[in-house]
């Protein structure tokens, strides 16, 4: 736990905020909410047997996924954000974290769930979604961000909010079952040095979204998963079965996994090269881009979540990752990324897991300019948008991680700008 | 990350059952599911507009909070059950996570939200919602767990489910502002000394339900908080704002949180006095037992979990928690507490966090009485029934944490039992 600021300095900007203390500002009003008995403190409430499953409360039907109709030719192979403008902590609730379909969400029953294991293996391999349970199990929590997450952004900033900009992500408990077991299950002796083997993975889907993965990642950190958060993946994350690759492009991270082959190279899909490559300002294109390059973004203010309550003390809050390991450092700029504060990390970061940051500060009501850059234990440090185009030019739709900048005005309402 | 059983081993345990295998026990029969196209596979499925908040896929509707009818009179002041049998990792969805009202799941807005400080402070507030988003925030994952969670079990193997014996419990990460940041800004030089000063909390539904903390919890880690797995707290864990008081009995942790007072001593309420007290053999009652001691129960197998695939590699799994610290170590017998095997820890125990373990074994078929013994930091074991019953006689209801046995026949069922 790092430590916040001072009581004493919190105190002081608490003082400067005129309209800060509720209590203090109503003095002379009497307030009915205190004063007279309210309706929800005399009657009753709901049973417990109002909801065996529960949705959350009508209030916060504003806090879902959303999707942008413009920016696919049809919603079945397309995606929706998730409403980080709107959320705090870490983990993403699976009711309104992103979806990204090639061909929809399937409708696939466990019973009808099959795994096979194929290729350079010694033995071929059918598992049965009960066969995958009996395996030891791991838990850990990591982030999945789509390679396009932010992709908009190349162009200049085009869409008004942390939610389309960067809401292509999000962050969950997965329990599942390591690939590096079911790969020796089927048995690699057969493979001979692995050291330039690969899987090729797929989905049960239409599209397939096949994908080549090299074999050391295979044995690595990647996860048969068949939990979220606690509960059986939903429908539209894969259930029953998808693949978890920490730290790498959400599109390897193949939903409704039905087939992973061993190969003496990769497949060279579809979607890994006309799709899901980088094509730099040369013509040419870069491909196996698969770490998701550390990032972060200000979640609140943020064009969907204006200022509303005037100067005073103001939480500055975000989300940072990498897909390289774990956050150490994020520092917030208010000024355009002259000055730089360090950020309070709410925990300290893990590997290939969303860490949420604070910065308290006393707002002057004074427009800004919000950045926010993060930094991971390999030393990397999150470029400017211009650093960025720099090296990979105009071009390119994936793996776009540049600092962020939000114009809050001092009515307190944001919007997504460049600053040069 | 602690280390899982051998490679060799597990093999060993693959290769002992005959079925596990299941394309070797499939070869002469073709499989359709895998030999045809199945529809999933060339048709298409749902768009990102299908649902802006999902909910769980039809065949998981059996994953879902129950309440039981003979329990309590009525359904409003009542509880209900996390389906723990059926989940895994540590984090409990807020969909399916228990519920305890004393009058009801309130309907209560934000912009009706009020929370109000007074007493022996300096100077009384009352706080809006929004003022609340104003100060520094946290995050933590915390267990809360009903003082009466395994209460039936005092008078014997009552109830078939793990669900029933211990499904009094939840476990999220929880955002909010502390306790102490709150009591710091009305200020406590009026309470003078604060090491005999208390604080009375109660909430804003008709029960009101409130409790006394003493302060040196109440300026430790206790939290105002707002949301609740990232989002906001659902209407039926208290909506908008909930006291979380880690380690202490759900109780405690009071919905909907209205008032705060300092005061010079507890008001011994209702909630504190003829109830969530412990009676003695002697009729006397034990009050102020707010930790809730450590505990575990196995998850699965259990009687809502069966084992359904004979025997073979058997995956056994179950929660640790303790509110007094990390849960340091897990035991598990399957001989009824005659001989214990060290589970695995998915990951190190967290501070008043539910901690997953694991034990995988080669289940030859026999019958097995399943047991879970969890150790925590303060060097404390989790004591059998026969002891507890020793200590605390059969008069009480609340905070039993005693050892869960289930007997698993050779048929794979399982049955809440006792052993002497």
């Amino acid at each position: 736990m790092s430590k916040g600021p001072s009581r004493r300095s919190f105190l002081r900007g608490a003082a400067a905020g005129t309209a800060f203390v509720a209590g203090a500002a109503k003095a002379g009003t009497p307030d009915p909410l205190i004063t007279e008995v309210q309706p929800w403190a005399s009657g009753l409430g709901d049973g417990v047997d109002a909801t065996p499953y529960g949705l959350p409360i009508e209030y916060e039907a504003d806090v879902i996924r959303r999707n942008v109709e413009w920016l696919t030719a049809d919603t079945i192979s397309s995606i929706n954000f998730t409403p980080i403008h709107a959320l705090d902590g870490t983990i993403t609730p699976q009711g309104c974290a992103f979806e990204r379909h090639h061909s929809g969400a399937i409708d696939l029953r466990k019973e009808d769930y099959r795994l096979m294991i194929n290729g350079l293996v010694d033995r071929p391999l059918v598992f049965t979604y009960a066969d995958l349970e009996r395996f030891p199990r791991e838990n850990h929590v990591y982030f999945c961000e789509c390679a396009a997450n932010t992709g908009m952004e190349w162009a200049g900033a085009q869409l008004n909010g942390a939610q389309f900009t960067h809401g292509m992500i999000h962050n969950m408990e997965y329990t599942g079952v390591p690939l590096r077991t079911i790969l020796q299950e089927a048995g690699l002796a057969a493979a001979g040095d692995l050291s330039d083997k690969w899987v090729f993975v797929e989905g049960a889907d239409a599209s397939s979204n096949g994908r080549s993965i090299p074999m050391e990642k295979a044995l690595d950190d990647v996860l048969v998963a068949f939990k979220a958060n606690g509960e059986a993946l939903r429908k539209e994350h894969g259930y029953p079965v998808r693949l978890v690759v920490p730290g790498w492009e959400g599109n390897m991270w193949v939903k409704w996994i039905r087939r992973i082959e061993v190969m003496d190279g990769p497949v060279e899909s579809r979607e890994e090269t006309s799709k899901y490559t980088d094509t730099l300002a040369d013509g040419t294109s870069r491909k196996w881009t698969w770490e998701m390059d550390a990032k972060s973004v200000v979640t609140s203010p943020s064009p969907q979540a204006p200022i509303t309550h005037g100067k005073g003390p103001l939480v500055i809050t975000g989300l940072a990752w990498s897909g390289r390991g774990a956050i150490t450092r994020v520092d917030v700029s208010t000024d355009g990324g002259k000055n730089w504060q360090t950020a309070r990390l709410a925990k300290p970061g893990e590997k290939m897991a969303l860490t949420r940051f604070y910065l308290d500060i006393d707002w002057g009501g004074e427009e800004m300019f919000l950045q926010s850059r993060a930094m991971d234990e390999t030393g990397y440090v999150q470029p400017t948008k211009a650093q960025l185009r720099e090296v990979r030019g105009l071009n390119s739709i994936y793996h776009n991680n540049c600092i962020q900048t939000w114009w809050v005005r001092p009515s307190g309402e944001a919007e997504n700008v460049e600053v040069s």
